[in-house]
């Protein structure tokens, strides 16, 4: 396995200081973000590392020139849009920039592209259906036409008023995963998994890996706290971020050395990118930084190199 | 406090039948339902052992003689409509039909009247609140002109897709009661307590009795088994029946000596009717009485009288 | 369900002083033993209460008059040998004698013969299995030939030295199960199961019942105490009753609550017979009594009838 | 074993009226007091249903013909003072009364005496111990020169301010029954166990069941709930009512299926009392008899006879 | 946050050597130790590194140039005397020397004092307030005049035979700081908080930290294993050391991922002392050295910086 | 303590480049396997980094030129074969080697030699005991007169069918170590800790460890994930590996903070030896160098030097 962590918590780093401090950090991988060059809409997107809508040969060049300089090399591209959206219109923007990342990827000789599935956050799962069977199909093609793996994060999208009550992502559960797979059994199309969404739903992320093992095509290491004494106030049934608590690595209630366990015996040998929304840690770019290195002084007992 | 059964699982016995297996079976008191004359709308919901509408003095004299010569009390009439529905008129019909078991309780002399404040599901506690506001502070002022006291029982009533996502009752958690008695503080307003929902929504069901121990005006002892397998799959933002099941009292999750143990500490002297919704148990009217005896027979070594 | 017990306990009994006490104890049914007249082999073992060897159509008719007279029915017919004992000999008539036992459950109209598969206690599962594939379809089919079901304990005989290693009955774990209904699929083979064995072999006793629900045919209550100090002297690599204790029912590990809780949701709707082995309990007649009079009380409160 | 209760909880009741209700709760046996004629020291103490100083043997056949028509055996004597008392006057009178009620019990045909060993509570074990040396080896000669046993309970004493912090009690914990044993080795000297003050002294209740099995001389049955949102204010070293709740048995933290598993294990063949010191049932007689009836209610799945 | 040690466990090492050990080994701060210059009083106390007494601005010039250089800050200043005494004399003596510290710290421009707020220890909670309210607010008003804040560490100090039974510290819970802090709620006045001495009081060491957050100046990063087989033998009324035993950082009960899982959350940003008082490491300097190697180890996991 | 490594992971690399691959790693210690020359037996068994055989002063002064170079220190000598082998014969060709080994040791100066007690593995351990009374007082009094110890690791040597069912390695529970001690009370006769098989064996490795921490002479640091889910099917009584995976130190069950907790409580102050057995870290030598450094990564937090 690779140690790396998450860009989008460095937005306002360069590409090159980016690779600079996972260097000098111990890191030897980094999952690069690939939003479209823009405002951010929400909290932890809208960040650019790759340009990929501009991307071409010399730029790849240029990047891959980067990357083998510092030691350190690209997990994944990154790019969460919901491509779902009740909006078609809106939807479709997001398709065809994550058909973009795609070609970046291959241009970039970056096996995994990670992506939500997306999702009309007012309508159910089966509601959903037929959307997914629409847009899903032909954009895991397309990955596969550029040796490209498609790596779906687990996370719900759904924390609080505004993505009630669906979330804006239908891959939050192995209930859903199944389906999904049976539906496009592509070798290109599988799971970004972060243990810490299993948690706070209530899921065993342990067994999930035994199931799912060789669809694990790139890990999140988030961690999260479920806050009992909220959770004695509101119940299940309130928006998410009323009873949880995202948090580094060994801060909350993921047991790591169980989940290495278990995933070691898969024979997983990909990248583990730690993803930081700790609040705790976002007060400055250098409590940002600090946050990386203790993550990666956390991870190193369980994997390393 | 007084052992009894929510009548509405054996719709199919009239008022006497009910009063006469309730005494053989050792029970000392009942929940008699009072939905309007008519068709079932849901599950459990429909039954009529008083009409309220049509309850006059004659009529409530015959009751109070049939509850003494069988020695079974009221422990309360139990009327459980969507009084919030998203079509007013809707919610009138149940406003105006609540106002008469208020008032056949008034003239039976029972206690308490046993409800839910409804809900607007497709919206959040928030959106719903105006309408709260209109509609239970008028109903609990003509509860305190009648005598009788309205307990609200904390059920959320969304397990299925159908009432998906908030549910028909807003009162579902303690956050929620605790603004619900800001609001109308009146001594006739309070909680028919059912432990079984605190379960599934996996909040603490004890730290809640000593918190709004003197709010709890009735008890449903119903349980229910939180299923881990099922919940590994989906995941809590799923349809709750997708993972837990309604069972008898002793076949759950709820640990009854320690609900009892708190119980007693508030002072608490009422009834503790069994609400049988356990699937295993509804073949037959055999089976569903079957299920009461059992349901005496195991809380009686907590409750005695 | 029904209550009952198993008659092994009450060896100075006749069949109608049997029945009667179990009536006047309040339990609706009695497992009765039925091994060869003569010695017993070894504790709980050797207990006649049916002598299938000599009944006859007079005979079972005038047994079947006591158990109506008493009110309570035969769950079963039990008897417990090593069909697949190293000495062929012996085994054969243990055999025989298993068909005697069937033909006796037709006589009389009961349901279910219990029984072991047994073993060769030096020898693998996998040595076993040839020996299983022999002795035990045409004794399935035997039993089908006379609409009699054949319910297997899972228990592993493997207590002492002198069962070492193996145990005398290979139907212990899901695993063997699993290959024992692959081969023989027959309706009329099922389980006799005991969710005492299941706990001291360190297994789930509630996830064997939701995946074999449909294979069982009839419960054994018996309850069963690990006791981790003398485990922790040990190991699980010692002889089996040098770790754990047979005790009463609610005297032990098994969560009777849950486990009724998953039974009924099978549909199970068959005998639970309380088996006493709890050494604490064996002094005398009348203490075996009172083991069989504490059964059903503790156990009234999860079973009805 | 047979099931009694601890005659304190009825003061208002005459001799006969505690046997009578004994008897008809479902009762065998009774722990009756003996304090000496007068005023109460503390809740709990100074009922009288024998009056140790004045009977002689005219009073003792009484006593006996009214037991025996009622079918209700005495378990035992209780009288529970501090015989090691600061000052040394009045523990002078406490052991003086400890022998009246020594010398009844013989009278009496009752096998034990139930008492404390007392504690000057302002001074460690260590200080005490000189004093108990004195004090009770002459006392344990006597008890064996009557016939009668003497079970001391295990109870510290130490609950609020006035009788902190060491209690009146020196026998509370397995590390000085081990010295009183060693230093009294008479088989007249034993223990009357009770598992509540185990548990909220945070001792295993089971495993000094196991070593001191053959000391138990007789069982008080009483429960206890240790409150953790307390103790979390206050922590162990305030007064121990501050953070624990003595309960009916069912209704606290003892886990009476264990703790007859393993008492039955040792052979235990005495008299289990319930011991009632709940506060939500001290209201009225019609509460306290209630209680009775529930913990008789709830015993009777683990004790029968 | 910033990781470092108390000096009182290197008392053989000069200031420089304290801070040139703290540097070489990655601490960036040192919490150091000011007993008046002469003899330990107890185990752990009586350590010099800074002479308070005698210290003027010119050695306070020549101490932060010191600290300058090894690039190791002064965490706190520590003195951990009974300022409340039975012996008043005594106590004034303990008093005199805090203000000499207090002034040391503004001379030095270390924010924090740490101390302990002293207890009459054969004496309640109780009857020490009067002397608590007529020592500490004067204290509380010195340290406010110069600018330092007072961190109360919440140790009992109640270990052994010698500080039986209430401890030479008064703030030992929650219920006590609470009181505190509305009697004097000074914003000079803090805790010193240390994990360790809440686990052997059986409290939530997580749930303070929620509550009393922002009165939180310091940290002691100590560690401690209850013995549940010493519990089981002697009970909470023991010596508290006869039950349990402190450790170094992850070799005890607090789980410190969790720790600063809510010690984040709340802001802190101060520092974490590691305090060494397990005899395994104190059989050599060599050792102790080795000890704190390790701490820092440990708690790099969780801190960084 | 010391950190070092089993050697047998390494059967590529000469002596040299074990000790120099632990010195960059930053262990401090290896325990070296000396095998016989030639073929190996079964995993991880054969591997020869010291020829005992062969070794002759010279030799060993080249060794310990090398060790001093290294700055490793050579932990203890292991050489595991079955000694008491059901063919004599071969039994002793294995006794022979053992001589051999201790002689190695005492000219390296090394203190500890490793190995099994061995076993008849088709018998009891009663039925083996007259052969461990014959093979052992001699062995240990010859490791006595050559001034080393014997460290016997407590592994059942009991995986699959071929070992089953008594497993290599008498010497595999407490029971078992206290009649061995009993029989050969010899301080130069103890234990090769290693708490992984205590794990699976479901025994508490904590409590041996205050029991035997005198006779602890060599730990092994293994971990071990006992899988539930297998455990469910299979069951104790199946063949051990069909249950528990070994695991590197941190991705099992073991708790290495309450484990190092205990350990240095007894005053052990000797070497702690990570063993790969972990099949997921077995495919390159790359990645069983990997295994090492993380091993010392994540037990570098307990143990320092």
């Amino acid at each position: 396995m690779q140690l790396g962590f998450v860009s989008a918590i460095l937005p306002d780093l360069s590409l090159d200081e980016v690779l600079d401090f996972a260097s000098s950090t111990g890191y030897t991988c980094v999952e690069l973000m690939c939003w479209p060059v823009g405002k951010a809409e929400r909290r932890y997107a809208g960040v650019t590392h790759i340009d990929a809508a501009a991307l071409d040969a010399s730029g790849a060049a240029r990047v891959k020139e980067a990357t083998a300089a510092a030691g350190v090399a690209i997990s994944g591209l990154g790019y969460y849009p919901n491509a779902l959206a009740a909006d078609r219109a809106e939807g479709e923007v997001y398709i065809a920039h994550i058909r973009k990342v795609i070609e970046a990827a291959q241009l970039l000789g970056v096996p995994v592209v990670n992506t939500f599935i997306g999702r009309d956050f007012t309508r159910t799962v089966d509601e959903n259906w037929p959307r997914f069977r629409e847009v899903w199909p032909p954009l895991i093609r397309f990955a596969e036409d550029h040796g490209v793996r498609v790596a779906i994060e687990n996370c719900p999208m759904s924390f609080t008023r505004d993505e009630w009550p669906g979330g804006k992502n239908l891959a939050h559960s192995p209930a859903v995963w199944r389906r999904m797979f049976e539906e496009i059994p592509s070798a290109n199309f599988g799971l970004n998994y972060d243990p810490s969404h299993m948690v706070w739903q209530h899921m065993d992320y342990l067994k999930a890996i035994r199931e799912f093992g060789s669809r694990i095509f790139h890990v999140h290491a988030k961690d999260v706290r479920v806050d009992r004494h909220k959770l004695d106030e509101v119940g299940i049934l309130a928006f998410p971020l009323q009873f949880h608590t995202p948090k580094l690595p060994g801060l909350g209630d993921v047991d790591w050395g169980r989940f290495f366990s278990c995933l070691t015996d898969t024979g997983y040998n990909g990248p583990v990118c730690v993803e930081v929304e700790d609040r705790a840690y976002e007060g400055s770019l250098k409590l940002r930084k600090a946050s990386l290195a203790q993550g990666h002084a956390y991870l190193r007992q369980f994997v390393v190199g």
